[in-house]
């Protein structure tokens, strides 16, 4: 990949709004882009409100490093209030329970893999690149912050980065590929999160499309009682 | 809905930056954030180049009218180079060519729907609000510019948007909604638009989750032999 788990960082933008005296409620809208890779040293976020609405706030999120900007986001806040509400995403069926998946060995590389406690159901990373081309690159697994902790929307956030490229499941071959760009739906707000505390989340994903060094996948975070926590998009750069 | 039709002003957003001097290839990837209504009157565009790189380029884009911020964008630019492609999403199978579906007849308000030439397989926009609860809300639609004109960036921006607030089909329900947030990643290159030139596009477009004030819809614009030209998502704020 190409650069450090732009999870950590898309969470660090988003968590400088968070932490802003001015914020109004809670995230509803978040979206990164990854404009350079971020170097090892001192990193500064520049959060601003630029519209306050009487129950919603729009934030323009900057990363700033000695070489320039390194990640931009904008993120929409708001103050929920109950409502009829409706799930249409379907949550995969027939998964079996957490405990009845083994955990999968964690890799060495990327070290960020050491903090998860990751069962996948389909769609591991692979473990050869063997250039056998697969027909699809849908993953299912069930995930964990290691140690564990109670699911924030900074945890969230991370999560919704941890579906490395699809391209490495579908092409079973080395390459170059890192996110560009991610935008992240918080359906969960912190009443759901504190009910799913700091259990395993189903995390699905899948491509839509590869075409001239780009291509865009989608998932979803899911309780295990079947509410749909987050929905999450994203354009991956690659190289053949 | 809240304002006039949010697809104008994200390509308006997504010209500013097409239009300036300093700008580097394609948009790859956009995502704009609707801040509050736009009135009638001045509007002002402020496209930042923040960061240039080899074959990248990362925008932010603002919307200024005399209340404020009304918009906001980050938009990705790229120099598309050839690779291996592959499409795992799946075209609506067994639709009937445009000529083969009627026309719908265009409604008075809102008036931006008079600039298509819609012809709804599936999912059209309710003729009554009789309140009958539909199980989904699925939208598939032949799409063209009234009049005819040639795709390119701008009118793919708008398309990302024509599909309205899924709440409307599942409900069948007068409410307030507005898009508050909408991504689009370009597929399409200017190579793949002009061979697509002013013929219809297919539209398919469904929700995921609707929960306390905000849902999530998700959409794609197909060309007529099977190409994906965009995958498009929103979020989408209503009241009750």
């Amino acid at each position: 990949m190409v650069g450090p788990f732009g999870g950590v960082t898309a969470a660090q933008l988003l968590q400088s709004a968070m932490q802003h005296p001015d914020r109004l409620g809670e995230p509803v809208a978040l979206t990164v882009n990854f404009a350079a890779p971020v170097a090892d040293g001192e990193i500064r976020f520049l959060a601003r409100p630029v519209r306050t609405n009487r129950s919603t706030q729009h934030w323009i999120i900057e990363a700033h490093q000695p070489s320039g900007v390194v990640s931009t986001a904008t993120a929409v806040f708001a103050v929920r209030r109950e409502t009829w509400s409706a799930l249409e995403a379907v949550m995969p069926a027939d998964v079996p329970a957490p405990d009845a998946v083994p955990r999968t060995p964690p890799r060495e590389v990327p070290a960020w893999l050491r903090h998860y406690d990751m069962r996948f159901v389909d769609g591991p990373f692979p473990d050869v690149f063997d250039e056998q081309e697969q027909t699809h690159s849908r993953s299912c697994l069930w995930l964990r912050d290691l140690p564990e902790r109670p699911l924030d929307f900074a945890s969230l956030t991370l999560m919704s980065n941890v579906f490395v490229p699809r391209i490495f499941i579908r092409r079973h071959r080395r390459s170059l590929a890192g996110t560009v760009s991610l935008t992240t739906y918080f359906h969960a707000d912190s009443a759901l999160l504190a009910q799913v505390g700091s259990g395993h989340v189903l995390g699905v994903a899948k491509a839509l499309n590869y075409r001239h060094g780009y291509f865009d996948q989608t998932g979803e975070l899911w309780s295990p009682d079947g509410q749909l926590l987050v929905s999450t998009h994203q354009l991956v750069y690659f190289k053949d």
